[in-house]
């Protein structure tokens, strides 16, 4: 059978130019999460297929690649369904396989648990340009941490860690889900109906107000007044000076008063560092897809990229699945290939390189002579210069033009005859 | 359904204790490759399983994760064969990857092409201790270097890659593919029979020259006259004072003497570097098991460790099965898991870690207080320290003596009580 030098559909080479960025970002990424005292971890890239299709990861359960039973496990001529052959899957996101981690290692961690996973993740999703089903993830997590410290240190982290990749005036945008549940309370929605009043409501950035009133009337949840008076509320938040204050004043009755002062010290917290690459802003119409999340939620927004670059939110309802005991939650993540495709389309060029010095020995140079190159290249990278040593090829320019784009400043040329030296 | 808490059989979660060291050696990798001019690339890791199961990956395609054919293409119920429900594997090493990836982008890599790749494989691996069915490879290679050149540069980036995690008094023992044919032919066997004559003569170290002797006999591979006169060669060269050498005189008429001439360059050339931390010694018992390499073939033996901590090899007959035309390639891997694991055994501290602060944060601060300590940390966090905010736990001895085990070195308290402070 012949061999495909294709990989597989949907999944990609990556090639020493956009590594080299990649490496760079990932280098970022650890030593300032690093300062927040993030430490890393890891699971298995392969889980129980029973743990990756519980219902915590939404519609990303339907994109699971899984992985064949083996041995004797496995018989295929009896089997009529797929359940029968299959018993593990590569994970979809790294918060599941994370929550069972901390469930399974709990007694092993500190408390609080700050952990940082940077690690692929597989979804077999229609290709398409840019998007590829073999992709990294980077996410912090805090276990264990019940106030906003959970929050504001996962915000500043992440933003922090932004800016030193050299992004400027990107947006994290803030709600709550219980502020968006006190919202659709308020304005008279079944609590039974939330999940789909939200699914809509997420589709503002796209159709606006009045699409949104449409697509609710539409679907039937309540009347015209209901809808109205819901979206009327959005439109007042915006017009008003403050709209934290807003809504703490319109929604008494409808939600505990300390969450919406947890959800001030939040900002006043961020805001306090003074730090100048970003805003931060309440946005009551963020929802963020997954239905895990119980509390504050949070996402990236760029201008130079339309959609979101990164998000996250609490989750304190997640760990007793594993466990039966609630642990509070809380994560950020990254959008990391959006991030080294924005690097990559800017012209991002890697600050601080060693000098780079190509040393081409001509064919034939052999014995003591090439002793004596060897033994000076390993001295030069001791000394901390990068040194490739390499043979000359036989068209030398093209060869030095290929390594100077590759950033070799300098050549050292090693004839045969010592007289050409 | 319960969800599990326990990873995969046979894979492991990775602790923060772990992850710091495998971070360090990653970093202390990367770096020194770096400097010989290797360039990381990926690929993904998952290939189409006409690719895994080519013959190239001998007894390591028995051991293949197997994935699920899906949507349309699967019809679990109709199938009757493995071959029929399955489209795509896990990769089991990083060669067989790394020559598809070669082989579709060689028009955008450089001549030679120096490729560093570290990631995760996966086999199916009988469970046992210390050894995992997803493991972490580290591998080196080189395409495009026809010369001996490439086996140098390996051995060198290898060796002083080891050397500044701190191993000494190891060794690389080297022979050539060549070598050990030319001596099967010496002794008399039939070419057909080499690769049964070879395994059983990779078991010298655990069953000894007798052993190899009792073997070949009772395989049926020549009388006690030829077989005697193969293991003599091996004791004459052990006692010789030159094996090289004296291998070059018995062989003559056997091997091409330039194969010696440039053995005996890799082994001056790697001399001449003066480095005291590892020796490099000739050893014909050595065989490697992949089938796929053409000539020299090495391995790192390590004091502390009985197996084998890395190995490699030229094979310039793969990039042929991809593409019709051959092309010279030699690889080293190192046993990244090994070498950690031998790393955590000695107790090994990682140098230079910045200064560790925890500010402990009692329950209830909040408002203009809690600013001003999120401000002060991420001030000291630009200043390169590194700061956790916690809340205080409620047994506070507890929580600094974990923190103290973690190289939190310092601790400030915040209280609501200012006049705590």
């Amino acid at each position: 059978m012949a061999l495909s030098k294709k990989p597989v559909t949907g999944m990609k080479d990556i090639l020493p130019e956009e590594m080299r960025i990649r490496d760079y970002v990932i280098g970022v990424i650890k030593e300032t999460y690093g300062k927040f005292g993030f430490t890393s971890i890891e699971t298995p890239c392969v889980e129980n297929i029973a743990n990756l299709t519980s219902k915590q990861g939404g519609d990303n359960e339907k994109l699971i690649f899984k992985i064949l039973k083996r041995g004797e496990k496995l018989n295929v001529a009896a089997a009529s369904t797929e359940e029968e052959v299959v018993d593990g899957g590569l994970r979809y996101d790294l918060t599941v396989p994370l929550v069972r981690f901390y469930s399974n290692n709990a007694a092993n961690l500190p408390t609080p648990f700050k952990a940082l996973q940077i690690g692929n993740v597989w979804r077999a999703d229609r290709p398409q340009r840019g998007r590829y089903r073999q992709f990294m993830q980077c996410d912090i997590d805090i276990f264990g941490e019940a106030s906003n410290l959970a929050e504001i240190e996962l915000i500043l982290a992440t933003t922090t860690t932004i800016s030193r990749l050299g992004f400027r005036n990107f947006q994290i945008r803030l709600n709550d889900r219980r502020i968006l549940k006190a919202m659709a309370a308020w304005a008279g929605f079944a609590e039974s109906d939330f999940d789909e009043v939200f699914i809509t409501l997420d589709k503002m950035d796209k159709i606006g107000g009045d699409g949104v009133l449409a697509e609710l009337l539409e679907k039937g949840f309540g009347d015209e007044a209901q809808c109205g008076k819901y979206l009327g509320l959005f439109d007042e938040i915006r017009k008003s000076e403050d709209g934290i204050a807003c809504l703490r004043e319109k929604l008494e009755g409808f939600l505990d008063d300390d969450v919406m002062t947890s959800f001030q010290e939040i900002v006043d917290s961020v805001k306090a560092t003074k730090a100048d690459t970003f805003e931060l802003v309440f946005d009551p119409t963020l929802v963020r897809g997954m239905s895990y999340y119980t509390g504050p939620i949070f996402e990236i927004a760029m201008p130079e990229f339309g959609g979101s670059c990164g998000g996250g939110g609490r989750y304190d309802k997640m760990v007793g699945k594993f466990t039966g005991n609630d642990v509070p939650a809380c994560g950020f993540s990254i959008g990391f290939e959006r991030i080294v495709m924005l690097l990559m389309e800017s012209g991002f060029q890697i600050p601080e390189t060693p000098e780079k010095i190509a040393y081409l020995v001509e064919k034939g140079v052999g014995g003591e002579r090439l002793c004596q190159v060897i033994a000076k290249a390993q001295e030069e990278r001791a000394a901390g210069k990068q040194i490739l040593v390499a043979r000359m090829n036989k068209n030398k320019k093209f060869q030095k033009d290929q390594l100077t784009a590759e950033g070799y400043s300098d050549f050292v040329e090693i004839y045969r005859d010592p007289l050409k030296n």
